[in-house]
């Protein structure tokens, strides 16, 4: 990757430490604290309506994660992303499990078209339900229909530079392989682990990271370099933790070794291991 | 045990790889979505009401913790429970603190008796609350005179037959010694681990996993010999889990050794270690 | 450390048992229900309304933290708050992000006012907000420049005794050096490890813990002791935890080591490392 160097948005945020407000499920909630901590940010989860207009207007960016939406929640996150987009905070979306129902995949989209969102972070399942082309009805993983390997790459860059000339937002599609873009240019991340499939909670924890990402990012100019480095950089860390799993380990000590590799990923790591090509 | 190929259950899951919609509490619920992934099913958890039908429709099983209860949580059970009984999908109720409250007491005859659920995986004192037998009321643990022991084990399984008799559902009862029973046949299941008792959710994520074995069995002719096939290899991925603690581990650690174990359980272990007996 | 025998209150709470009903937020419930575990008390979570009444008669202590507090769960803080008072019981408050929102602020104010809450297990930030001197709105972890260190502790400990004789609860508030005090007299814990503050809900934690030791006090004159002791075994344990860390563990490792180190506490390690002295 010539044009960005992913070491600089790593240290961007260690030196930021942005706070980050997730409004995110419940189900791995606390991975995603965890996670935002180990890159060197600081999270604060808050879902009230009443609560969410002061606390993102502390943040330097907002995370919106549909896992285990309820009316409630929904409508803290429309406050909040309205009072993000006043303040020009980034605000990245999970949509996950959109595609799964109708709710999900309406919400999605209103919040999508709605307020104007800077990243979307899915799977490609969840990408092709937000363009209005998914398949099936699925759970909260891509179908296998919907896998990215080599020989579908340049079709998957397409579909995500044109998910994002659509939307406005940076389109990154997470799976065996990772694909990250804009209206122009889409970045191909290979690596990560088969293992970050067997824990629940990767996706999330990485939309958490990119609010962390997009939160130190200067300028929105720099917005596409530092998505591509933290789902680089996040790939790395999977990488690291499973080649730490012993014999005995499963999922449960892959869960911990993934964010021990966000706590102590440096520069060198990331600029040694990531594997980053633009797909034209 | 001599009518059950415990490890043919284990297959089973892993072959077919179930999606398992669960409505469950939020202390545990993480774990209880990687027990389930540990186990080669996929977990996806959804209590809003708008939301829960079009997600139990994808999914081969539903599961019903009450153990943080709340108004909304309650209908969603219902609609979703509703629709899996329309669409033969088995149901597996964990009435977290029955005898704990009048709401949960109340909550978890209400579900039993209203959709007819499949299995009940509970401990011995909220067995009894669900009979109307219940003692004084106390906390999400099994009161001390509920333990079921050697000796106490005839009177244990003919209680778990009648309760399935009454009920309806296979009851599996879990404790120092594990039962699992329908109307006509009762099985102990020993070993597991006092440290199960000692981290918090072992149980949550036992019913959890049970809807994976539920959502696997090809018929409900078979759904006795999952079950009692689920408990045992628990129980053994509990025993497995205490054997690799350490001097300074504690429950910190015992809580991703358990996944760990369900991760790599295999069935020449499940067939090695369990210890399933018919009781008469 | 004369006053008091540390291990004294660690031996209350291992043979006590207490049943602790919390009342906390969803993103590191399942840490704090671990911790208690961990200690030797058992712990039980219900946010309902129409539950929480039967639940908190059966426990001997309640904690409370707002940290993603909404309108029901706060109706339920009122419910189980009044009806702990007419027992007798005492109530642990954790006013996370008190100072960060004005929904936060209010509702911390409202509950130890109106409540008349045991203890308040806070930061630096918070403990301001809730004195009314809070500085500028920030996220859940206190300002920088309300850290303890050395030089400012004589005046923290006036500040601490000022509020624990405004608010009637005794006050722990932790950081690089946490303080304890009632109305007359104040301690200075030194100790603990940087790591507690890279990890989610090591705040949450002790508080759930605060109610374990509160639970298990005999007599309302021994509360500030025992706050003290937990407050100084907490301390002990992240000691312990961050020794054990090796050079690829991180945050993830360290979330199940203090559990681990809570778990092994004993009297004697509680004796021959905590560092308690009071200042005047």
């Amino acid at each position: 990757m010539d044009a960005f160097v992913l070491s600089r948005s790593l240290d961007a945020v260690r030196d930021a430490s942005p706070l980050v407000h997730c409004i995110t499920n419940y189900v791995t909630v606390n991975d995603c604290a965890n996670a935002v901590l180990a890159c060197g940010a600081s999270p604060i989860m808050s879902d009230e309506p009443e609560d969410v207009e002061d606390i993102v207007s502390a943040c330097s960016a907002l995370v919106l994660n549909i896992g285990t939406l309820n009316e409630c929640s929904v409508q803290a996150m429309r406050i909040a992303g309205r009072r993000a987009r006043e303040l020009g905070r980034p605000i990245v979306l999970d949509p996950v499990g959109a595609g799964a129902s109708r709710l999900r995949t309406n919400v999605a989209a209103e919040l999508v078209e709605g307020l104007g969102v800077s990243v979307i972070r899915c799977n490609m399942s969840e990408a092709k339900a937000i363009a209005g082309v998914g398949g099936a009805p699925h759970g909260v993983d891509a179908l296998t229909d919907d896998a990215v390997d080599e020989g579908g790459l340049a079709a998957a860059a397409d579909f995500a530079r044109s998910l994002s000339a659509k939307t406005g937002a940076i389109v990154a599609i997470t799976g065996a392989i990772d694909i990250a873009a804009d209206a122009e240019r889409a970045f191909a991340v290979m690596g990560g682990s088969p293992m970050m499939g067997r824990i629940t909670g990767a996706g999330c924890m990485l939309s958490c990271v990119c609010g962390a990402y997009a939160g130190a990012a200067s300028a929105s100019s720099a917005l596409l370099e530092h998505v591509v480095a933290c789902v680089a950089q996040f790939g790395v860390a999977g990488e690291i933790a499973a080649s730490r799993m012993s014999p005995q380990d499963g999922n449960g000590s892959f869960r911990a070794y993934l964010l021990d590799a966000l706590f102590n990923m440096d520069a060198r790591t990331v600029e040694s291991y990531a594997r980053v090509q633009e797909v034209r």
